[in-house]
């Protein structure tokens, strides 16, 4: 039991309104968006203002031993960000100064700031941060280099830690460093700079982030294609990743494109057995070229129909479809969304053991995928008031990990380890990098009190 | 000093062959490209053909304490390959299978494997690993990743780091761990695949890497604009940066293309202050739009003389010039090869502040740059006879480093700093950052076995 002088010593060393201890007003602050009922209830909420007021939350913690847990948006679907009982939430969500410097292509950023408000930010000077998890109108900046986000257009742009020159950390005794910088290149030193991207505030907490913009992408064109199964689909995603680089890829299946209808009718076909959406953003005159070849890989792999728009807004309609999966499905039950991956050729096992774990488990897993590289999101559905149904589909969300790592896959391909996966993650790794993990972690925060529970 | 009985038990516990002992023959394993006279002798070479190999003689090295020292091809210029008296090197100069698998599109490649044939190899499936440090003919993957190596084609493409997508370690107790693999996108656990990558041996020796590929690169259209100054080359850089995205932008000053014309005529303007070589790789109805206003940025800030070739022998040619400058500046002396950046911005001022300490200490500093990361190789030539000389290349090699750090720079943008910049590796990173990279090594390396003396 800490103390409660304790816990005023933490508001007395912030400004006013910075350190929240009512238990109303940190309910919010409890949970991200896997929604783990297990989340605990801190002592304290954080809203820091800087990386001072960061830095003081962190050498208190340091002081009395008491956990933190780092806070963006809170939209992560891993239950990273979920609070522990007797610790201290620190969340960034107040820190959203985006600057951008168009003679160093860069964008600098605090952690708060969200994705969208970024691109919205370099859209202004002819500039683009490409990084887009679909949730990017509501994720942080923060929780994107704490998970290293992707999203729909890596499977041609990269993802979040491709786009990451520089980083301001505040570390497990408070100190704040700078790694990195406005430079394109360097290698000077070990790159500490990358092990911070990804480590789901594990390791230290961040203040602020330079990264690197690109030119405005081009108009892009869209092909929608159907397909007779999710195997013929992905036969199509498989032949074109030998050779064209198209700028977005995604895959929804039978079940997920029947969800969208009913959610939101948009005249998608509720007979196909799996649909693609693939993006060309070349200059428009060699985008035809691209488009066709794209069209070819559907064709040969069994397309049932096909349909090419140069028109954006027409093109984003079919985006939406495929973004609008998550919530669609949302709304008829329960949920556990699931974010394997596998090399792309094996795409068409995964998705054929899906189905097979769908069954065994009597349980409706829809899958929708960011096709291109390999990484599904199979959702799993289940009404929460039948626990024989939660704790099948419980059984679906492992044997689904175990599958992709039967196939030389990741149980996280974008969404990060969190709470929810810890359990799954030595099956990936095995013992020695386990082993190595800990030793990092041990390095960097000898006292455990940095996101104490996720990852290891 | 180390028993002989010490020696003959790591001869033993290998084949034979693989464990060389013969000073002469271990004589060209000393040094790296640094030619830095400080190189130990070693007590042997570990001449590896696979993973088990270098497994028993860190095994060994772990049990007596023995320094290693990881060598790839040798092109290393910053000595990180430079033997250490009373340690071994450890080589994997025949580990060189390359696998190439279309459907992933990735290169399973041994870290002996030289880039140029890891290029081969991808190119016979119409593929492309796009990584091209200047010595691409000559350098190894293993050295590679060991130094996050760049190159010319970078400004677009991204660094080795961007590419790797699994790695085979061994670690300093010998254990062999599998981070990441065939697959795309992952983030299960922290990203310690990133961590080896740049590590420059002092955390583990690699044994095998997956490699990214993509497809083949287009024929590229190549323009060389001539400049009065190198100011006003580097004012095109900045002005593309701003909103274009050449697959090269190469610059030369004025002493580096008359020693290209020395040593090799090639009918360059020995009167321009700079040139540069820009390059787009657009599909080819693309590039002319592309190449247009590559040309109009040069124009703008005062391009002499322009010439824009579509033939791509032609253009290898400029490029070619680009590549002899560093052997061509050889021809006239001893070099101290310099391998600063900045923020593109600030390139102007790095150059100029080049110019400035090339007067300071009387000594001729041709540069070239990978311009378009604000990545540059001021060449410091001295006569190896004259010893003040010599003191006076020091001084001005160690005065360039500071200009860049000054700058917000790096004292390495892709040679790495192995021996040569350990001395300004503080004045970069500062204690902080400096105190945690110490912490990642003991916690990686306990017994400071692994190329001890680089980086720290």
């Amino acid at each position: 039991m800490v103390a409660d002088a304790v816990v005023a010593a933490l508001v007395s060393a912030l400004p006013e309104g910075v350190v929240v201890t009512a238990a109303e007003s940190m309910e919010k602050y409890r949970h991200d968006w896997a929604h783990d009922g297990t989340a605990g209830m801190p002592l304290a909420v954080v809203r820091a203002d800087d990386a001072a007021h960061v830095q003081a939350a962190v050498r208190w913690a340091a002081e009395h031993g008491i956990p933190i847990v780092p806070r963006g948006a809170g939209s992560g679907l891993s239950g990273g960000a979920n609070a522990v009982d007797g610790g201290i939430v620190v969340t960034t969500e107040r820190m959203r100064a985006i600057e951008i410097d168009t003679a160093s292509r860069v964008a600098v950023v605090e952690p708060g700031a969200l994705n969208i408000e970024v691109k919205h930010a370099a859209a202004e000077h002819g500039l683009w941060y490409p990084p887009d998890p679909s949730s990017y109108e509501i994720c942080s900046i923060g929780g994107n280099v704490a998970t290293n986000a992707g999203g729909l257009c890596c499977v041609k742009y990269g993802v979040t830690t491709d786009y990451v020159l520089g980083l301001d950390v505040v570390l497990a005794d408070g100190t704040l460093i700078t790694l990195g910088g406005k430079r394109v290149k360097d290698v000077a030193g070990l790159s500490l700079l990358k092990l911070f991207v990804g480590s789901e505030g594990t390791l230290g907490i961040v203040t602020r982030a330079i990264l690197r913009l690109v030119p405005a992408q081009e108009a892009r064109s869209t092909l929608v294609a159907t397909f007779p199964s999710v195997e013929s689909a992905a036969a199509a995603v498989v032949e074109m990743g030998r050779r064209l680089r198209p700028s977005m890829l995604e895959l929804m299946d039978q079940e997920s494109i029947n969800a969208v209808e009913d959610y939101q009718p948009m005249q998608l076909d509720r007979d196909a057995g799996a649909l693609l959406v693939a993006q060309s953003d070349l200059p428009a005159v060699a985008r035809p070229t691209e488009m066709a070849a794209i069209e070819d890989a559907c064709r040969a792999a069994g397309a049932k129909e096909l349909f090419v728009t140069d028109d954006p807004e027409e093109g984003e309609q079919f985006v939406q479809a495929r973004r609008l999966a998550f919530p669609a499905i949302e709304a008829t039950g329960s949920l556990l969304l699931e974010d394997v991956g596998v090399p792309v050729p094996l795409l068409p096992v995964l998705l054929a053991e899906i189905a097979t774990i769908a069954g065994r488990h009597r349980t409706r897993i829809p899958t929708v995928a960011h096709a291109g590289d390999g990484n599904t999101h199979p959702i799993i559905v289940f009404d929460p008031t039948d626990a024989d149904a939660a704790a099948r589909a419980r059984l679906a969300f492992d044997d689904i990990m175990a599958a992709a790592i039967a196939l030389g896959g990741t149980i996280t391909g974008e969404h990060g380890v969190g709470r929810a996966k810890k359990g799954a993650l030595p099956d990936q790794l095995g013992p020695e990098v386990m082993a190595l993990t800990r030793r990092v972690k041990d390095a960097l925060d000898p006292l455990g009190i940095l996101n104490p529970g996720a990852i290891l």
